[in-house]
């Protein structure tokens, strides 16, 4: 897909990897599946989102940002425990799974939980333990630095972040003393950046200086780093994302519901950034579906002009771009023989499809989720002609009804 | 649903009504379908679209409106004929019928293979002749009353209206024509209005008037009308839709895809005006799937407000407003006893559902057009546990592919 081209061909899969893409006489399969009807893809890389906030959805509708962290989820996520994490982690993955996203991007606490989820799901992803001030003798960075010790790097599925959650929510000793750490161990950041007028107003008020500006001076973007978000940037601040290869992930459903703003894609890409795509939480989307974010980001981009942004920049930010945020591009985000097997095939053979002579631009514009039948993740075939292999959402879904109470 | 609640109930339906909501000893039904993990709503009602417009599905992606409809609909559409309309009609159908639609507004041409289409389908609608100016000797206009004349109420299913496509591809002298018919005949009307700023521009630039007041000028507005589009109108525009009863319908994606811009929803909701929800055409959205419209009218109208349009006003657009639109609010629209049996039933026992405490936010936000699974049109079961019924999509699909080279 890296020249934008569709190519017919057979994609070969051995163990974890694409063995080869084109034709090998001597390659004996256990499974064949036919794709002349399907469209056969990268995976999507979700890089922003809260997989644990599934039990939210719907709670605090209709509220902007503040309001909502404040008055809504600040108080209900003081009830969460360990078991509603791990449950709600499934929640979203059976979502994730069933719209076609192989990786993501997640910053929340009892981050083993969703762990311990994550590998029952078989998907990839980086982790971060979501960092905010007061932190009594640096417990949550403590437990950060643990997550990290642990799993970072655990069979190339696993990755650990450092999450200093925003700007509002962090102190300056706090954000130097977390990139002092992030320096010592060498691990990558994911922030909230830039998300709302009101987040920008209020720290130039009382620092003299934008979000962008104060993160640099702090230090955290010497280490790589996803900036959530950056709906609102200046100038210099885009200047300086672009020079410390900061990748900003765009939610645009968070960013409408929540009356956040609209991110300028275009306007980033112009200074070179990377940028990716991501659903943000279940809580203020309300899907964690990245076909929905890859279809709204491709029709908000055609507001100032309708040549902006074509369907192939969209997918290359639900993919690749993607990759590249999570550090991860080395592994998967295009299909390349050597590359992890992460993949999905869309069934094209459906009206919504017709006709097919622009499959790419029907991917951004035309797909449904149920079309996406088949999902790799590592080799693993995590959904089967529409069925989840490794998951039980019945079961899942019984457990959240049993324990949802004791959370709203 | 008239009154925001969602109540537990058996719903009866006999021939083509729904018998009685609530509990009715004596009934002997062929069929009961288990509705406990269901959601029992309305059917869709798509305001706007142009239902033979599929086989165009991606031409001039990436353009604006005007460009796109003078360098490639315009000259495709010499192209069309009977055939391919009737096919193409047959493929919005398969899609609107997946996504839980029950009744459409269109307006197009070779309107009776449409309606030829439309009775195999079992859909509801309202169908206008598209009429643009130079008509020679009125043909086109001919062929609208004459299809009004053959085939209006028929069943209680085809409605029949003239279509005045816009005014920019209209003369005063054609408008007030089409209005004297459409008074001598009792027709209500179907209109393009100022779907960008450009055709504002032009209008007022040549007649120095807007396009809204030139309509009335013409006596258009006199009759039930429906206006498609709506994004650039004045305060004296929005008092003489509001005083002329005009509905107008948002077409959410297709404005933003054709940069067209945002209409403000709630300004017009404000005025006492009844709004409506359309797909418009495959061409330019690139579905046929009302819940599509519904999320992105939701998502944008929090843009400025993240208070304005509660989820439920969204729905109302989306099934009641547009039954008085096309002038079928006695027999469908809402859920009651007496009233034509048009109602599609959303499995919510899937993670995206849960918790399913506030379902109405659900269907606008959370829901998946794979869970839209039973849908019913005049008592008709159309789509059966996902199943199409009276359509064979592989079929129709099959078709589509031996006539599209012909077109394009």
């Amino acid at each position: 897909m890296e020249d934008e081209k569709i190519n017919i061909s057979n994609i070969y899969i051995e163990n974890d990897l694409i063995k080869a893409i084109g034709y090998l006489d001597d390659f004996k399969a256990d499974r064949i599946i036919d794709g002349s009807n399907y469209l056969t893809m990268p995976g999507f890389i979700n890089s922003h989102t809260h997989v644990a906030m599934s039990h939210f959805r719907n709670y605090g509708n209709d509220t902007d940002l503040m309001t909502w962290l404040n008055d809504y989820i600040f108080p209900a996520e003081e009830k969460l425990n360990e078991d509603i994490v791990y449950n709600a982690s499934l929640l979203s993955f059976v979502e994730m799974i069933k719209s076609g996203t192989t990786s993501f991007a997640d910053m929340y606490f009892f981050e083993e939980e969703t762990i311990k989820a994550l590998e029952k799901s078989k998907l990839r992803a980086q982790i971060a333990r979501g960092l905010t001030y007061p932190d009594e003798n640096f417990l949550k960075l403590k437990e950060n630095i643990d997550l990290f010790k642990k799993y970072n790097n655990k069979d190339d599925k696993i990755f650990i972040a450092l999450g200093p959650h925003a700007i509002y929510t962090n102190t300056i000793n706090y954000l130097k003393e977390i990139s002092k750490v992030a320096k010592e161990f060498n691990m990558p950041i994911h922030i909230h950046l830039s998300e709302t007028r009101v987040e920008n107003d209020e720290c130039i008020k009382k620092y003299g200086k934008t979000p962008t500006e104060i993160f640099d001076e702090c230090g955290i973007f010497d280490q790589k780093t996803i900036a959530a978000h950056g709906v609102y940037l200046t100038d210099n601040d885009l200047s300086i994302l672009k020079e410390k290869n900061v990748s900003v992930v765009h939610n645009p459903s968070s960013n409408l519901k929540l009356s956040s703003g609209i991110l300028d894609v275009t306007r980033l890409l112009d200074y070179g950034i990377n940028v990716c795509l991501g659903t943000d939480s279940a809580a203020s989307n309300n899907k964690q579906s990245m076909l929905k974010e890859i279809e709204i980001c491709a029709l908000l981009s055609k507001l100032k002009d309708a040549s902006n942004l074509k369907a192939f920049d969209v997918l290359k930010m639900a993919t690749i771009n993607g990759a590249k945020a999570l550090g991860i591009d080395k592994l998967t985000g295009t299909l390349k023989a050597g590359k992890k097997a992460d993949l999905i095939m869309i069934n094209t053979n459906n009206v919504n499809h017709f006709p097919t002579d622009e499959l790419i631009a029907s991917v951004c514009y035309s797909t449904y989720e149920r079309d996406i039948e088949y999902v790799f993740v590592d080799g693993d075939l995590l959904l089967d002609k529409g069925k989840l292999t490794y998951l039980d959402e019945d079961e899942i879904l019984k457990k959240a009804k049993s324990i949802h109470k004791e959370l709203l």
